[in-house]
């Protein structure tokens, strides 16, 4: 079966964030003045094929420990949907 | 009224992704074979201050447009959510 994760990573919220903190503020001088907080973050988009939800969900949160995120410093979290190719379309 | 807006923002899928194509073979390099493909995009969460969610999704989208987003070859998608302080704790 065909899955497609969508993966977050963000920072800790503890751990400081310069990139949001620029953006925050070049939003600011665009005008946008209601903003209390931004935070930057990654984002991915994964197809994998594996034989069940649960072992797609293992790999992916393997991949998000061993290279997609930093676990010392970020937090992942994913969702998991399973993606076209019925069995009438293989 | 407060909101957390999540902004995805992603390469157009017609649009080369080098970073993602890297990061791809960096995990097939670590074992993880069952992978067709893998886009890598950014995440932002920001929370600001608006008067209702009508304004605040006015507001996220031109962010979006002006500066967190390219236009031309990028995506981007977001959801709201009101947070925390309800009246009772103001």
């Amino acid at each position: 079966m065909k899955f497609l994760a969508r993966i977050k990573v963000t920072l800790k919220p503890t751990i400081n964030d310069p990139q949001g903190k620029t953006i925050a503020q070049g939003l600011g001088r665009l005008g946008f003045d209601s903003i209390e907080s931004l935070r930057a973050g990654k984002y991915f988009e994964v197809t994998l094929e594996e034989q069940d939800r649960s072992v797609a969900e293992t790999k992916v949160r393997e991949m998000c420990e061993k290279l997609l995120a930093n676990p010392v410093i970020e937090l992942f979290s994913f969702d998991l949907e399973p993606v076209g190719e019925t069995a009438a379309t293989r």
